[in-house]
């Protein structure tokens, strides 16, 4: 192992065999040292979840020099956790997150544990970056973005980012020739328009489905939503401060704070 | 039913069962018709996460009039889909969530299903409030507080919260004519210094459980850890907007967008 070269943590929440997180550990592998530690299943729309109630377990897949693969049995967070403090015992340079496979622009960030990932390493105060691209599908072709993934990855390594950032970066489900560049932006504020399917088990019981269909509202020009609709690829610095700052005012206005 | 009141959707994540739910139920009829969907086991630390692997079953526990209760198989942020979509098939007036055994003050929001909770309800724009008792045990006493969240609660059904804002309302575990009155403040930059407590399981393979304690680092006069550890209750306006808008000017001002 080259200790000259910084240690890239790899995670993500479509699980360890998915394809966007293989795309993802061979650019790692251009940077440094590489640790994986990703879901052993599926973990999409955990968000920031930990697990408290069962013991988590990890399981080593290859190794060789300069680089280590586990999976293990939690979320994306817990992959986090267990990756700094179990198998690096000490602090990445860099957390890595994704490739997720479908969009984490607008609100999705909140549901995202491709973005909780990149939180968790944010609030331990490591420089991290979680990329997505905008195609579903497991066949989804992640090498048309190894360019600007790489050119991502390069900035952060050399420059950091500022304390308490990290990076929401989503690619759009085009071809290379297509995209227009890299565009810094806000969050849009979309919403999913939302339904159960209804249905009935064999017991005559029954149970529900969650589907909706995603609105992504007024896209101004400064946010991620028109930035990805106008073939853009949108970075967005996140925060874990989730006060409503311009909301303070109107609520020491009321008068809640009187005493007893 | 009394069409007149309004309706309340009341949530939490340490389950059905839990005596901080049963309190925030029985203020919670004071004010309206209650309609209560609540995690059928403890859902602690599940931030944000929705079930999208497994069907979803709702189970009705009690009903009268004015007031019915369900239990379901899905995590605080599905209690709150379900209610609102399957139980009370449009929006409620309010939602509420907790009360919490434990604190969801500084960075314990960014894991807390009791604040999830609440900020889905946000996202979908009904006014909404998570509270929390800073006592984890199950024998905490509810009692010194009422009079507090009833002034919130009532505030909120007066005059509403501002649009994409909800409430983080945390107490401190004190009794009642301790407590200093309510402070309207910003959340707090703490965390938690964390490892694993590494385990042999009697098949000779290792297991990891989570463990940590919080480390509430500067806690400035204006942020909810100053006035919890000073007998407030504090009041942070939480939005779900992640963006770091400090940070957009930093990282325009790198050559990341250069096209191609």
């Amino acid at each position: 192992m080259d200790n000259s070269k910084p240690t890239i943590l790899v995670t993500n929440d479509d699980g360890v065999f998915a394809p966007g997180l293989r795309k993802l550990i061979s650019i790692a592998r251009l940077y440094g040292n590489v640790v994986v530690v990703a879901p052993d299943t599926a973990m999409s729309g955990m968000s920031h979840a930990i697990t408290v109630k069962n013991p988590l377990r990890l399981r080593k897949i290859a190794e060789e020099d300069g680089y280590v693969e586990y999976s293990c049995n939690g979320t994306p967070v817990d992959s986090v956790k267990l990756g700094e403090k179990v198998v690096v015992r000490g602090k990445p340079d860099l957390v890595l997150s994704g490739i997720n496979h479908g969009s984490n622009a607008s609100v999705n960030v909140v549901y995202s544990g491709t973005m909780a990932a990149a939180i968790e390493a944010c609030i331990d105060g490591i420089p991290s970056i979680g990329f997505s691209l905008l195609d579903y599908s497991h066949k989804a072709d992640f090498n048309a973005v190894d360019k600007y993934i790489k050119r991502i990855i390069e900035d952060v390594l050399e420059h950091g980012l500022p304390q308490g950032v990290c990076l929401n970066v989503n690619i759009p489900a085009i071809k290379a020739h297509e995209i227009q560049g890299i565009k810094v932006c806000r969050q849009a504020r979309g919403r999913w328009v939302e339904s159960f399917d209804e249905r009935i088990d064999p017991h005559e019981r029954d149970y529900y489905w969650l589907t909706g269909v995603f609105e992504d509202g007024s896209a101004d020009e400064d946010t991620d939503s028109w930035a990805l609709a106008n073939n853009f690829i949108s970075v967005v610095p996140i925060h874990y401060d989730l006060t409503a700052h311009y909301a303070l005012d109107n609520l020491k206005s009321r008068n809640l704070e009187l005493k007893g």
